[in-house]
């Protein structure tokens, strides 16, 4: 399960790996992540495995699983993106799912508890690349930003971090957020039955790791135009086009045929299992068209 | 200026417009909104003179500027996106600028200060669109949402509104947020001289009333990057091709030929102001390629 768990407050303590598995926190009983390419990533745990980790409370540099000798935890060969581990955290970072971050007394750093492990709460993945790690292989790590302290996010900046200020914080400088794009369990299943092609122009952005669409609300959420989270209001759209449909460059006609002014763009590329509701295309094009 | 002024706090009381144009928060003696297509808003008033208006306290339903009788304060005439006043809105909306919002005691809401106006903080424009106002004539209608208190927002959604759940706040329902494009002055700088073309691809996105296009860090900001934001660590880039670029599907090469994996795109699209710093090209470079 992705996010918060019923139940599991944002700071409790767990003695051993069992215990976090028994509570559904991290279910592995050795692997630092759970998740899976498809599915992305629900946990990971800090333990301090990884020389290159680097920990800033709130912003975490987590090292990717593999290439390390189970003997000496030194790296002896490179990492890879196809490990599922790694690929599950480009899923997370593809997709902007919060992982619950797990830190053990292990880890190095002041951050890590004084023993056992403790739950602190969701991150997002901020960015990700790959490195010549300290052991002299490339290792691949990700940035994580807790989603629940925007406003210790700012501090870190201020202290000379590189900006990381957050909708919600009050930045010292100037940053502005726009294109916040909303990701629900509805929007996951219209993706996948259009496997991230665009219903508009067909792109489907192919990336290292995984491949990248989003999903549109047809009536947006939201007062004054309150459209429902369900299949029927939402489109799989690139991002280019998702940015004209939603400032209502792109509209649809009845027929779903997709204009652009009195233009026609072509049809809608449909998939049988997702029927689109004609109530809200209509209530759509009422806000571009008389 | 636009965002948050030096010495003005959220809350602080002006007995009038006179008062509110002294100390810079609204600087227009009558107009609703301070702001042009260039510049975006940088503020607004919400005082009751439109009857389409409706206020939520965190969220805003604004009506644009335009069309009012000013003896009958009634709509007789279509609101239009290029008036000034409502095309900034839409710059607004596109570039994810906050807007300084005011409150008037004329305003009917329980959200109204009691007398004179009050500064209630930074909102974001989540969506727009137009509708048939109460009057009978189109009115184009601006979907604020506070910057500042997004755990209230979160109550709202909880309490029938639609998700409106945001970053920082504890959502009841999974609502994952993706892709937050930063924007600041530096990025506003490279895409004005590019005039939003991507330059990749060449694209550029047109949507009534603004173009689009997105800032994209080289380097990436923030450890373990640490990229700055200047000018030489950033492109101007269309939405897709700025996923691509940060999930490693592109890269540059020293030449500035545009690369996919082994092969050439194509030259990057170049401007003579713009000067592309290659220590940031090879550091983007380096995170994908050995």
């Amino acid at each position: 399960m992705i996010g918060e768990l019923p139940g599991i407050a944002v700071g409790q303590a767990f003695p051993n790996r069992r215990a976090l598995h028994d509570a559904g926190v991290h279910r592995p009983l050795q692997a630092g992540i759970c998740g899976t390419r498809q599915t992305g990533a629900e946990s990971i745990v800090v333990s301090g495995g990884y020389a290159d980790d680097e920990d800033y409370g709130v912003v975490i540099i987590y090292t990717g699983h593999g290439g390390r000798d189970p003997e000496t935890q030194k790296q002896v060969a490179e990492q890879s993106l196809t490990d599922s581990g790694n690929a599950a955290l480009v899923t997370s970072y593809l997709e902007g799912f919060p992982v619950r971050v797990v830190r053990g007394a292990q880890a190095r750093s002041p951050h890590a508890p004084a023993e056992g492990y403790r739950y602190d709460g969701l991150f997002g993945i901020a960015s990700f690349g790959s490195k010549m790690g300290v052991d002299g292989f490339r290792v691949w790590q990700f940035r994580l930003e807790a989603m629940s302290q925007p406003e210790k996010l700012s501090e870190l900046d201020s202290q000379g971090d590189s900006p990381v200020a957050m909708e919600g914080a009050s930045p010292r400088k100037f940053v502005a957020t726009q294109r916040i794009v909303r990701n629900t369990g509805v929007a996951r299943q219209v993706k996948a039955w259009h496997v991230d092609h665009c219903q508009v122009c067909g792109t489907r952005l192919v990336v290292p790791g995984g491949t990248y669409s989003e999903a549109a609300h047809i009536q947006a959420l939201g007062a004054p135009h309150n459209g429902p989270d369900v299949v029927g209001n939402v489109l799989c759209l690139c991002p280019n086009c998702h940015v004209l449909f939603d400032a209502g460059a792109l509209y649809l006609r009845d027929d779903l045929v997709v204009m652009a002014g009195e233009s026609e763009v072509g049809p809608l590329r449909l998939d049988s299992r997702h029927q689109i509701r004609l109530e809200f295309v209509r209530s759509h094009r009422s806000r571009w068209r008389q």
